[in-house]
């Protein structure tokens, strides 16, 4: 099965987008796959085939003035930026999704410390191993060193496999073991020689992934300057091992399910897989199938929702894994604009270097000013040009092919670094800061204006906010299970990359290469929840998947650092839904304290497969071994609730649920409930106290949702939350009524 | 006396030359000193004014295709490359000289270590103070953390002088003492307002030299990505005292004077002054004046001794100074080129930027491979383009203006990025490399390559080698003494700088900073010999400055990394005569035991003084006090020999030395000479054995030199060593025969 023609929505990772010129309307950018057999001999490489054809389709398109066309950027595995259906080679076209990264800040936004909690709980992860599925590694890495690192537990089965460009010495006690599965692509490529035949990573997003979940501590980590410090992963004292499943010439499920199923094998405790496939049933999907067979044996699979952005995207809607949405960090990264006048502005920048720009003349003209016409700029002479009233993403390519050495822009967005940023320097102020700006420039004689650059500044607000490109549930491939569960940072996160990469440009020829970055998605997000995993592994070693699970949801915040509800960048900054967020942000701290938790045996997910219309044969394929379906129930002990109307009825929608809750604190103590119904829902809770006499006791109640509001598409929200008597514990769990969506 | 005007030859600091096109002949360069009252009101800064006039210059310059000009470098002082004498606002032209620095790699050039040796003897120079004498400081710097150091003694009597943009709190335990002397700058310039009236720093060269001498450790100090290490100067548990001298507005004796004198009244130990005043005499010289005044106060003067290139040319040739000639670093800095068969070369840049060149068509033709015309470069597409044969200063420039992106220099100079480097990503070659590159590009079908910048290479031989730019002997303000007096690394060192200066271009727009920059120059040889003196004074407290200088010289090594002599790459590579690096190069830890020392007292400068033919007045200008004639002599206890003879002359030249020298060592001995003769001279040496019942006992002898060699013009050398009977010391001079030089 060949994943990248088979399946049209193969995972991507969308890197950071130097030049992201986002075609085919305002927000989405589409990702054209192209076959390398058909690439004339006369370029020399791939990345000069993708350049000369988007150049040449540049000067023909007839909205290439409003929407100008660039390389958005070059993976082995192809993409670039906009309709190429009509070429030959073109193999098929994805709509744009994102993924990113952050090591040396979400540690603190996510109030990891030494002193208490999870941390010292964990000893830092100590021993915990992590397996990640995913493009490789490159092992000489500094976030993996393993300095300060414990003897490899006797318990590891794994091996440093050998390769290409790869000597199993490589490994040591932070990256502990390294395989690859080529099985897959090479059946499906006979003829083709593998660019590199080892565990070595050619992308860059296996090194960053792994370094997230579980990277040493590297100081004067930053991406040019930015984002400067000590970086570290998330569980910092966890092992690494890295199982290869995704080649430069291809990913296929069967690699995927080899991996998996190694990884288990050689004893990892946490499986972290930032990737996903979309548009397959579970029982084809292989994260499905290999994540059922990790759960069996106590190995919690962590995996990310997807960048696809609207609702209903959502991938690894698995029941039994751990699925995690993507957020932003209270983290800008910044120039300093000091006017004529002695006035400051601070924007948004990450112009890759240390750029001086020093009492140059500020220019505002209302004739170019709108920056996007060649024309006009032509005019235009040396100095800070000031844009407004555009797309960011357009203005920033004509500048760079002015006599404007710098500008400034003017927009709202505060995340447009997310996906690109000027090759020139280039700072992105607000609408509010404007007027200050253009008056100087207006009224001044002489205006000038310098600008500093490569600054990071902490502590913005609101943060977390749901990022834009984190893909919404409900999960087509199981709506029944609210998913995402949980939301981590994914936006703008740093860490290693492999240095053989252009990560960023400078001017059109420069480019340069960084062994750390920081890139977006929720790719970025799932390293962050896999690290918790393995601390709270490490903490309570006893707890199953669901319970670790269980515990990240039910002590999720829904506030951001204003205490007010968590909004969503993609739907108007308006509080955002548990299908973008799940439970809201992760809290490993409180994680590590629940209270009680949900759990669930591999037979309860068995019983659930047996409540879908799916075949013997399907379920079998998952479960991988003979199973009763004694006992088919839908009603999975999840801690989250979802129900679902008909879009155009108008009777009220009934549904109940049955949970059972485990004290996993070590003294008698009863919960009162508190139910925040959703809007036009009653919900009713049977008992409304639960008393429980010692630890690992369990108590049951039953959940009643009747929705009898509007049924044209409305989502409404609510939650849950068993508050103990003693105010120690909350355990809170979301509630949502959804339209239903159509199954994959 | 305004020094800018009157004095010809001003200490230059010629920082590194981004886009040095030196005019007027292939290896000289022209400074010239622009007036900014002359600056037209039209230009909003001087940077602008030049800019301009060297551009309207370009275009009408008959000469512009040879040797196109370029703004070398702006600075307050304003300098720029060519000659300029018929323009509104010319003041001078200095010929080409140009000053640099070293620290996370010198330290061990020069075999200071933790272990053994003079860092451990001295405590790192703890409760030493470095007086510098210079531009100011940026306290900010992490060079003057004061993490590790102890509490400031307390007989240190200096203050943190409040000012413009500095408060007094500025100061700390390593930087404990700044001051600024702006008198006589103001009382020539009434109506000018100061740019910065305090001791910051608002050129670099004050924050890098006494950061070199005594800065604390830095991580991760680099000039991008180039030099990248621990930084640390020479002495680094010393302390800074930075007294201000030099200003935007010009540069005073009186200034100079006054900073010098209260640096001894504070209680400096050790001053360090990487300044020079050409063409004046020793009654003229303010460096001169005040530092017989801290010599006997017992305050080492440590000074530069210019970068004038030539044979006669040395500033700060001044009896009781140390005076610091500059060599070079077993260290480059590379780029490695990977052709598209595997083979690698390595060559030197300093492109400022991580560039990723991967896979670029290699490009070779004999059509414009002189890369010296912007018409045949013109027809050159995206690649990277080899230049051979011709100044590699001019092709940089003509592929500035290209289309090729990348170039390859083939140059047999591997000090060319001393005076500059490129701004796209440029790597020179040797010549020895050349036909391995252009037979692969030649050959093959579709020649490519690939580049790695920002490499740091060590343990490059020969080295050292001495700097072409550092002024040579005879010292024409007194040319009896044998000046330089030691060589110490000055070539690419390593040390802070101001962060709001532009140190490096990418391309024609991008201006960067950086706080630690990697220049060159004798103003960064000078710092080393203070840091060296400093950690001397730390170990011996009790050694006069005319001991410490002379443990340095007697000590100095005359051979490079390969057991060879050292050689001079401004001479062809011939082996370096005294006149340009003195002794040797400066070893730290062998001055630390020295054996034997020639001391000299301020009496003995007096008699060196009176047999002069300065008048009184002259004499007392220097002394300051009433002295006494008694005993006038010309034959200072130096621990080096210069001997004159007059061009044209045929007789045989003959002068006699008398030296006393006292032992240092602990216990009786005795030592052997060893004389190596000049070519055409005869040495005598008498008593040929010294021997020494105890410390401090001293032995005098007397030396000869008979020369009837060739008079016109030729300079011979030799040395004079007494070795100790157990092998333990060796006491080495050097011996110069010379033609006489016009004197100041």
């Amino acid at each position: 099965m060949e994943l990248s023609k088979n399946v049209p929505l193969v995972f991507l990772f969308i890197l950071f987008l130097f030049h992201a010129w986002l075609v085919l309307g305002e927000r989405s950018s589409y990702f054209v796959h192209m076959d390398k057999s058909f690439m004339p001999k006369a370029f020399a490489s791939h990345i000069h085939w993708y350049s000369y054809t988007v150049n040449s389709l540049r000067s023909v398109s007839p909205k290439s003035h409003q929407k100008p066309l660039r390389l958005v950027y070059t993976y082995d595995n192809v993409f670039h930026g906009f309709i190429l259906k009509k070429l030959p080679g073109f193999v098929s076209a994805y709509s744009d999704r994102s993924v990113t990264l952050d090591t040396t800040h979400t540690f603190e936004f996510l109030s990891l410390n030494p002193v208490t909690g999870l941390w010292p709980a964990s000893v830092y992860g100590k021993d915990v191993i992590v397996g990640v599925i995913d493009t490789g590694v490159w092992p000489e890495s500094r976030s993996f060193n393993d300095d300060g690192m414990t003897d490899v537990p006797a318990r590891w089965k794994g091996i440093c496999e050998a390769g290409q460009d790869f000597n199993s010495s490589l490994c040591n006690k932070k990256l502990i073991g390294v395989r690859y599965f080529n099985k897959g692509v090479i059946a499906a490529n006979p003829n083709a020689t593998l660019s590199m035949n080892s565990g070595r990573d050619t992308v860059g997003h296996g090194t960053h992934t792994s370094s997230t979940a579980a990277g040493n501590y590297v100081e004067d980590a930053s991406f040019f300057g930015y984002a400067s410090g000590t970086a570290r992963g998330i569980a910092p004292r966890a092992r690494v091992a890295m199982y290869k499943v995704i080649w430069d010439e291809g990913s296929y499920a069967s690699d995927v399910l080899a991996g998996m199923d190694q990884a288990v094998a050689d004893g990892v405790d946490i499986i972290s897989i930032s990737m996903g496939f979309d548009g397959v049933p579970l029982y084809e999907d292989p994260i499905a199938i290999a994540s059922f067979g990790a759960m069996e044996k106590g190995v919690l699979v962590s995996s990310s929702a997807g960048n696809e952005f609207d609702i209903g995207s959502l991938h690894n809607g698995i029941p039994w894994v751990l699925t995690f949405a993507a957020g932003s960090i209270d983290r800008f990264f910044a120039g300093t604009i000091t006017l004529g006048n002695g006035l400051t502005i601070t924007g948004w920048t990450m112009f890759p270097a240390p750029a001086f720009v020093f009492e140059l003349p500020l220019i505002y003209n209302k004739t170019f000013s709108s920056c996007d016409s060649n024309e006009t700029l032509s005019t235009i002479g040396y100095g800070i040009i000031i844009c407004e009233n555009g797309s960011v993403f357009n203005q920033m390519h004509y500048i760079s092919e002015s006599n404007a050495n710098v500008a400034i822009f003017i927009s709202d967005d505060p995340m447009i670094f997310v996906f690109s940023y000027s090759t020139y320097p280039g700072v992105v102020i607000s609408p509010e800061e404007a007027p200050i700006l253009i008056d100087y420039a207006i009224k001044d004689v002489n205006p000038i204006a310098s600008i500093k650059f490569q600054q990071t500044l902490l502590g913005s607000k609101p943060a977390p906010v749901v990022a834009s490109y984190t893909s919404r549930g409900p999960a087509p491939s199981y709506p029944g299970i609210l998913k995402p569960d949980v939301m981590a940072p994914g936006s703008l996160v740093l860490a290693s990359w492999i240095p053989n990469d252009i990560t960023a440009f400078i001017g059109s020829n420069i480019a340069l290469t960084s062994d750390f970055v920081a890139i977006s998605g929720t790719s970025m997000a799932c390293p962050h929840a896999s690290g918790i995993a393995a601390l709270l592994r490490g903490a309570h070693p006893e707890w199953s998947p669901a319970a670790i699970r269980s515990a990240m949801i039910t002590t999720a915040n829904p506030l951001d650092n204003t205490q007010n509800y968590i909004r969503d960048s993609y739907f108007n900054y308006e509080i955002a839904t548990p299908l973008a967020m799940g439970a809201g942000q992760v809290d490993p701290n409180q994680a590590s304290d629940p209270g009680l938790i949900y759990d669930a045996s591999p037979q309860d997910y068995v019983n659930l497969l047996c409540s879908t219309n799916f075949t013997q044969n399907q379920i079998a394929t998952i479960t991988r071994s003979s199973y009763k379906c004694s006992n088919p129930s839908s009603d999975l002990n999840y801690p989250s609730f979802i129900a679902f109307y008909t879009n155009g009825t108008t009777s009220t929608m009934i549904q109940k649920f049955q949970r059972t809750v485990t004290i996993v604190g070590d003294y008698a103590t009863s919960y009162k409930v508190q139910v925040t119904a959703p809007s036009g829902s009653r919900v009713s809770v049977y008992p409304s106290t639960l008393t429980f006499g010692q630890k690992y006791e369990k108590q049951s109640y039953s959940l009643t949702i009747q929705y009898s509001g509007s049924k044209t598409g409305a989502i409404t929200f609510g939650s849950i939350i068993w508050v103990e008597d003693n105010g120690n514990h909350t355990v809170r769990s979301p509630i949502v009524v959804s339209p239903m969506i159509p199954v994959w």
